[in-house]
C-alpha cells in the first residue's frame, strides 16, 4: 500500500521554480514598474495565463478557461478523475512577486516532474481568478464564483471595477468570457479527488521557528468588528482625574483584555486592536470618544467566537464601570475551515521522509482554498517568506523551499492516490 | 483690623454684566457670525477696548495703553500703589462670550461698585493683549511682555500674524503703538500691591460640586511631550500572539499606568492621553508603530515632573520586556505657579461671608495671573461654566456668579489692602 518515496533534483526544480518566477515579474506580467500588480482581464495578466498554457502545452495538458476566466489544464480527459494542484497569479496592487504566483508555479514544477518521472498521477492544474480582489475589490472573487458563493446579481451588479467602476460581468464579456454560465463553473469540483495549494507563509513562524514546510490543517476564520467607547470630551489641565470620562482608558483596558483573551483562548487563536481613532484627538483634551477595530481568528470555531463575545461583553462592563458606554458593531464574519484529515496526514508523511524540518501549523490568513474545502478533500503547504513581509514588492521568498514544496507534493498526491483506491 | 463685610446688589450688578457681555457679543466685537473672534488689532478688538474705556470714563477712571496694547485704567494718579484686577478680552478664534471677556466685565463693575458704594479703593484695572494668541500664535503675550518673558527678536521677527504672515513688530506699530517701547511695560507690575483675576473655571468641578465659587491658589505648570513605540507591523491574521511586537500593546498599558500614577501623585496632578497615531492604522495589521501624546499638569513641581520621569521610564521598560524600544520626547514645559496665600485668605475670608458655596481650587489651565504672580501678590476667582465647555460658542456662564464675585473680589481687596497698610 505505501509507494516508495520519490526523490527529485531539487536543485533542478529550484531552477526552473526561480526562473519562472522571475519571467512573470518582468514588464509583460505586471502594470507597475515598482511592484507587482496584476488582475483580471488585464493584458498583463493575459500574458500570465498565457505563460502557465505555453508550458502546460508543452507537457501535453489540455487546458481551458471556466466561464469567468479561471484557469484549468490536466492530464486526464475531462470526466475523468484527477487530483488538484494550484493557487492564484493575480498581485495585490502594491505586491511582490511570490504571494499566489508561487503557488501555480510550484503546481507546473509538481506537472513538470509528473511527466518527466513518468509517474502518471492524473493532475488538473488551478490558477484561481481574482484571489486578491485588485480588480474588483472582491477578495477569493474565482473560487467564490466556483463554489457559488456569489448571487448573480453581484456579478451583474454589484461588483464593480476599481479601475473604472464598470460591472465585473461588463468586463468578464469584454475579456471574451461568458459570464452567464457562472453557474457551470462548480463542475471542476466534481472532477477533484483532492487539493494541495502552496503558497507563501505571510507570516515569520517557520522563519522564526527554522521550518522550511509548513502543512497547514486549518484557514482561521474571523471577526471583523468595532467597539467605540463613548465617554466625555474635556480640557486636560482643568478636567481632575476623578472627574473624568476618558474613552481612551476603556479602549487601554480593552486592549490587553483582548490580548489576554486570545492568549487564554489558544489553539492559535488571535485578537488584534490595529486601527484606532480618538476624538477629537488632541494633546490637550481628554478623549471624548475612542472607536477601534477588532481582528479576532482563529481555526477553533468557538474560542475566536468565544473572545469576540468576550470582548464586546469586557468592553460593555469596563465602559459602565466608569460611568460610560461602549457599543460593539460586527463588520464581517467568516467561518474556520478545517482541511482534511487524510491530505494533511499524506503531507506530513511526505515531509518527514524529506528529512527538512517541517512543522503542522494553519493558515491565519483567508486562501483560495477556502472556497473548495468543504467539497474536496484539501489541505495547503506554505513555505517561508522573508520576516514575513508580504503584500509589498519587499516580498520575498526561496525557490528551493517551494522545490521541497514540490517534492513533498508530489510524494502526497501519490500516498493519497494509493490510499483511496 | 478687620474690616466689615459689604453687601452688594448682586441683581443689580448681575444684570449690568450680563448687559455688557452681550453687548460685547455684538456684530460690532466680534469678526465671525457664528462665534466670538477677537484679537489684537482688528477694528473689532479697537472697539471692545472702546466700550471699556467709555465706562472707565464715565466713573472717573483715567487709562492707558501700554507701548503693545495692554489697557490699563486706574483711579489714582501713575506711580500711586494700586490693587489690580481684571483678565483678557481677546477671544479664542472660535470662541464664547466669557472666556476672559467676563474677567474684565466683573473687573469693571468691581470698579464701579468701588465708585457707588463710595470705598475709594485704589484700583487698577487691566485688559491683557492677546491672552489666546488668535492673532499671532502666542499665548499670554501681551503679559508675558510686561513680564519681560519675550525677547526683543521674537517681537520684531519671530512672532508672526496667524492671517498675513507679517510680525507682532509691524502690525503694532501700525496700530499706533510703540512697540520699541516694550520693557517700559514692565512698569505696570510696579504700581500694583496685589491682583485678583476672575475667568470662568473651563472645566465642571464648580458645577459637578455644586459650588458658585472657586478660590484659585496655584496654576498648574505642564509638561507636553510625546512617547514613540517601535514594534513591528505583521499580518494580523497570520502573525500567533507570541511572534509579536504589538506596539499598539505597549501604548495600552502605559495609558493606564499614566493614570495610575497621575492618581497616585496627588495634589490635583492630571495625566492625559488625547493623541494617539498607529501604524499601518489597519484592521488588519498588528501596529508596528504606536505614538500618543502626554499632557501632564499639576501645582506639585515635583509631582508632577516625577510622573513624566516615571512614565517615561515605564515605557521603555514596557517595551524593553516585549521586545521593542520606546523613545520620550518633550515638546513643551512650563513650571506651576503657586499664588499668593494672604489674597487667597482674603478671597476665601469673603467667600464664607458671602453665604454660598465655594471651594478651594487651582486651575489646570494656563491664565495671564502666570505671567505677574512672581512679581504682585495674585489670586484668582473662578465661576462655574456651563459642562465645562470653552473655548467654543456653546461656552455659556451665569452673570449672576460673576457678580458674587464682584462682591468677593471687593471685600477681599478691603481686607487684604487693611491688613497689608
Amino acid at each position: 500500500m505505501a509507494a516508495e518515496v520519490l526523490s527529485i533534483d531539487r536543485k533542478e526544480s529550484a531552477t526552473r521554480i526561480g526562473r519562472d518566477i522571475e519571467t512573470l515579474a518582468g514588464p509583460d506580467y505586471t502594470r507597475s514598474e515598482e511592484a507587482i500588480r496584476r488582475y483580471a482581464y488585464t493584458p498583463e495578466y493575459r500574458n500570465t495565463l498565457d505563460y502557465f498554457i505555453g508550458e502546460l502545452d508543452a507537457l501535453g495538458f489540455e487546458h481551458y478557461e471556466d466561464p469567468v476566466g479561471t484557469l484549468v489544464a490536466r492530464n486526464r480527459p475531462r470526466g475523468e478523475k484527477v487530483f488538484g494542484v494550484g493557487s492564484h497569479c493575480d498581485s495585490n496592487r502594491n505586491g511582490g512577486k511570490y504571494d499566489g504566483t508561487m503557488g501555480v508555479v510550484t503546481a507546473l514544477e509538481v506537472c513538470r516532474l509528473n511527466e518527466e518521472m513518468g509517474l502518471d498521477l492524473p493532475l488538473q492544474l488551478v490558477s484561481f481568478l481574482e484571489e486578491e480582489g485588485s480588480g474588483f475589490g472582491q477578495m477569493l472573487l474565482g473560487s467564490r464564483i466556483i463554489a457559488q458563493r456569489v448571487t448573480e446579481e453581484e456579478l451583474r451588479e454589484k461588483f464593480l471595477a476599481v479601475d473604472d467602476g464598470r460591472t465585473f460581468w461588463e468586463h468578464a464579456e469584454e475579456a471574451g468570457y461568458e459570464p452567464g454560465r457562472w453557474q457551470d463553473s462548480v463542475r471542476l469540483l466534481d472532477e477533484l479527488v483532492g487539493w494541495i495549494e502552496l503558497h507563501i507563509e505571510q507570516a515569520r513562524v517557520l522563519q522564526d521557528t527554522g521550518n522550511r514546510i509548513g502543512v497547514v490543517g486549518a484557514i482561521a476564520g474571523y471577526v471583523h468588528a468595532d467597539i467605540t467607547v463613548h465617554g466625555r470630551g474635556d480640557h486636560a489641565g482643568a478636567t481632575p482625574m476623578d472627574f473624568r470620562q476618558d474613552a481612551g482608558i476603556v479602549m487601554a483596558e480593552c486592549m490587553l483584555e483582548l490580548e489576554r483573551l486570545a492568549k487564554e483562548a489558544g489553539a492559535g487563536t488571535v485578537g488584534t486592536v490595529g486601527e484606532i481613532e480618538l476624538r477629537p484627538n488632541l494633546i490637550n483634551a481628554v478623549p471624548g470618544q475612542a472607536r477601534f477595530s477588532l481582528d479576532i481568528r482563529g481555526v477553533d470555531e468557538e474560542g475566536f467566537r468565544g473572545v469576540a463575545r468576550d470582548i464586546a461583553a469586557f468592553a460593555q462592563t469596563a465602559a459602565e464601570r466608569r460611568g460610560m458606554s461602549a457599543e460593539y458593531t460586527q463588520r464581517q464574519t467568516l467561518p474556520a475551515t478545517p482541511l482534511d484529515g487524510r491530505v494533511t496526514a499524506a503531507l506530513e508523511e511526505a515531509a518527514e521522509a524529506s528529512g527538512e524540518p517541517y512543522m503542522a501549523m494553519h493558515s491565519g490568513a483567508a486562501h483560495d482554498t477556502m472556497s473548495i474545502a468543504d467539497r474536496v478533500p484539501s489541505a495547503m503547504v506554505f513555505v517561508p517568506c522573508k520576516d514575513g513581509i508580504s503584500h509589498s514588492p519587499e516580498e520575498d521568498a526561496d525557490p528551493t523551499d517551494a522545490a521541497l514544496g514540490a517534492e513533498i507534493m508530489l510524494n502526497a498526491i501519490r500516498r493519497f492516490i494509493a490510499n483511496e483506491v
